[in-house]
C-alpha cells in the first residue's frame, strides 16, 4: 500500500467544481489498487487574494514540496486584477518549482464531437518550455505616458531551460512514433529561436532514434488543423506551446477536453496537474463545467507518480463515458451537468 | 483612361506561377473600365541573390516607390540562406517603405471544401500591425557557445504603430459590422500587449460606433476555428497576426486561398500585395499552385487604388471559378492547373 499525497488547489470559477469531480475518481482508482489518497486542500486563488491581499502565501511553493503532485483547478475572477492570480499563482508558482515543461497531450475519443472534420485517431503531445521565453516578464515601457510611449517585451531563451525540455521531448517521441516536431519562428526572429534550433539538432544527436523535424509556427497552426495526424510529439517555447495548445484542443472538442502537467526536471518537487482552461465565470457556480480536462490531468499525474494502470482505466472510463452523447456537457453540445459525468466516469471505472 | 503603374515582383518557387496567372487578369478587369495596367517586372529574390549577391538592390525602396502598387509572388528556395530573402527583401522592404499594415482578409467561398466544418458565410480581416513587434530582429546571444547561451529576443511595441493600425482598423470595422476584436496577451506578457490594450482602447473613443473586444490570443486561436462566424475585424501584432492568419486560412480551403496588402499609412509611397503562402519549392514548376490567393491579392490592390469595381469583378470570377470543382488546384483535393483556374477566372469575367 502507498499513500499518495496530494495537494489540492481548487481555485476560482469553475476550478472548485471540477477539481471535486476529479478527486473521488483519482481515490477509487488508486484504492482499487490497494493504495490510498491523502488530500490537502489549499484555498489560494482570487477569495484570498480579497481576504489577505495576495493570491498565495509567500513560502507557497515550500508548502507544496513535500507533497508527491499538485491538482490545480483554475484561477481568475472578475473582481481580482488578472495579474495577481497569474503571476502571483499559476505562473508564479511555475517558475518558483522551476516546473521545466509544460506536458500537454490532445487526444480525440470516439463520439466527441469536433469542429474540425475527420479527428478520428488525434493523438499528440505538445511538450512546452514552462518558465522563460516571453513569459519571463522582462521588459518596460520608455517615454511612458508622453505620446510616444514604446513597450519593450524581452523573451528569455537559455540553452539550459532548452536543453531540458528537448530531453522530455526526444524522450517521449522515442517511447511513442519516435517522431518530433520543433517549432520556432527562426526565419523573423533571430536570436531565440534560431538557438531553439541549434540547440535542440544538438541534444537529437543523442536520440538517433527519433526523427526532427523544424517546422515554423505559423505553418504549424495551419497544419494542427490541416493534418493533425501527421503531428505526434511538437516541442516548442513558452508562448508558442501557450497558443497551440488551445488550438489543439479543438481537435479534441475544446478546451474541455484539454489536461495538462506542470513537470519537474527532477523527482525532487511535485508536478501540477491542471486542466488547460480557465476560471469560465460566466458558467462558474452552475455545476454544468466539463470535469474532462481536470479527470484527464489526474490521470497524467497518476502517470507520473508511477501508478500507470491505475491511470490507464481512468482514460479508458472517460473514453467509455464520452461515447454516450448523455454525458456531453453543453461545450460537447449535450446537456450532462459536470456531475453526471464525473458519476459516468466513477461507474465506468 | 488612367494608367495603374504595377512593380512586379514573382520571386522564387511558385512566385512567378501565380503572378503569371495574376496579371492578365487585372489587366482584363482594367481594360474593361477603359484603363491601362503598365506592368516594370523585377527580378528580385533568389537566382538574384546567387548572382549578385543580394536578394534586391540596394535603392529598392526608391525603385518601386514611383509604382502605383506593387504585385509581389513569393520568394524562398532550398539553395539560398532564409534570412537573405526575409530580411533582404521581404521583411525588409515592408519596413523600409514603412508599410503600416498588412490586411489579411480571409472568406469562404461556396463550393471550396475546407477541413473546418460549417464554415459558410466566414468572411474576416486580419489587421496586422507590420512594421515592428516580435519582428524588429533586435537581441542577441549571450554567452555564445559556452554552453551557457542566452538567445534574447526585444519586442518593440511603439504607440505610433499601434496607433496606426488601430485607425485602419476602426475605419475598416467600421465599414463593416461595427465590431473590433483586438487580439493580445496581456496576461502573460506586462509590457507590449498592455500597451496595446490601452493605446487601442484610448483609439476607440473616437469611434464610438465600433464595439471592441479584446481576446488573449490562445483564446482566439481557439475561437477562430471554433466560431468563426463570430469574428470581423480582427487587430493585433505583427507575430500573431502571422499565426493567426495562416491559420484563417483554413477556413478559406488553406494558403492557396489567402491573399493580403501590405498597406501604406499615406498614398506616398505603393502598397506591397501578395499571397500569404511562400515560395512552395516542392511545387514549384509543375504548372499546379493554386493562383488564387494571388488573384485576390490583385483585388485587393485594384481596391486600394480605386478601381473597386474592377476588384469587385475578379472576386466574383474567382467564386465562380471555385463553385466547379474542375477548377479546384490539388491543395483544395482537385487537380486543376495552374492555367486550368486563370483561364476559368478570365472567362468569368
Ligand atoms: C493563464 C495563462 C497565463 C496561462 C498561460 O498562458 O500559460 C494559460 O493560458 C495556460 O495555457 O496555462
Ligand atoms: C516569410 C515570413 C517572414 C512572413 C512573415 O512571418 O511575416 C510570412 O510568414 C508572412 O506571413 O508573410
Amino acid at each position: 500500500t502507498k499513500t499518495v499525497r496530494l495537494a489540492v488547489i481548487p481555485g476560482d470559477g469553475i476550478g472548485p467544481e471540477v477539481v471535486a469531480a476529479t478527486v473521488p475518481t483519482l481515490r477509487a482508482a488508486l484504492e482499487a489498487d490497494g493504495h490510498r489518497l491523502d488530500v490537502t486542500e489549499l484555498d489560494w486563488g482570487g477569495e484570498r487574494f480579497l481576504r489577505e491581499g495576495a493570491a498565495m502565501p509567500a513560502n507557497a511553493a515550500d508548502l507544496v514540496k513535500h507533497s508527491d503532485a499538485v491538482l490545480f483547478g483554475a484561477v481568475g475572477r472578475p473582481d481580482v486584477p488578472e495579474h495577481e492570480l497569474i503571476w502571483g499563482l499559476i505562473i508564479g508558482l511555475r517558475q518558483q518549482l522551476d516546473l521545466a515543461v509544460n506536458i500537454r497531450p490532445v487526444r480525440a475519443f470516439p463520439g466527441v464531437p469536433t469542429k474540425v472534420r475527420d479527428t478520428d485517431g488525434v493523438d499528440l503531445v505538445i511538450v512546452r518550455e514552462n518558465t522563460e521565453g516571453e513569459y519571463v516578464g522582462a521588459g518596460g515601457v520608455a517615454h511612458a505616458g508622453s505620446g510616444h510611449d514604446l513597450g519593450i517585451e524581452v523573451a528569455v531563451h537559455s540553452r539550459r531551460a532548452i536543453e531540458r525540455a528537448a530531453h522530455q521531448a526526444f524522450a517521449l517521441a522515442g517511447r511513442r512514433s519516435g517522431r518530433l516536431c520543433l517549432v520556432t519562428k527562426s526565419n523573423a526572429m533571430r536570436y531565440g529561436y534560431p538557438l531553439w534550433d541549434r540547440v535542440v539538432r544538438e541534444i537529437g544527436a543523442q536520440y538517433p532514434e527519433v526523427e526532427l523535424e523544424t517546422v515554423l509556427v505559423d505553418a504549424m497552426a495551419a497544419r494542427m488543423i490541416q493534418a493533425p495526424r501527421s503531428l505526434d510529439v511538437l516541442l516548442t517555447s513558452n508562448l508558442f506551446g501557450d497558443i497551440l495548445s488551445d488550438l489543439a484542443a479543438v481537435l479534441a472538442g475544446g478546451m474541455g477536453m484539454a489536461p495538462s502537467a506542470n513537470v519537474p526536471p527532477g523527482a525532487d518537487v511535485p508536478g501540477i496537474y491542471e486542466p488547460v482552461h480557465g476560471s469560465a465565470p460566466d458558467i462558474a457556480g452552475k455545476g454544468v463545467a466539463n470535469p474532462v480536462a481536470c479527470l484527464l490531468s489526474g490521470a497524467l499525474l497518476l502517470d507520473d507518480l508511477g501508478h500507470t494502470g491505475a491511470a490507464g482505466r481512468i482514460r479508458e472510463a472517460v473514453g467509455d463515458a464520452l461515447r454516450d452523447a448523455r454525458n456531453h456537457t453543453a461545450d460537447l453540445g449535450g446537456n450532462a451537468t459536470t456531475a453526471d459525468v464525473s458519476a459516468a466516469v466513477l461507474h465506468a471505472l
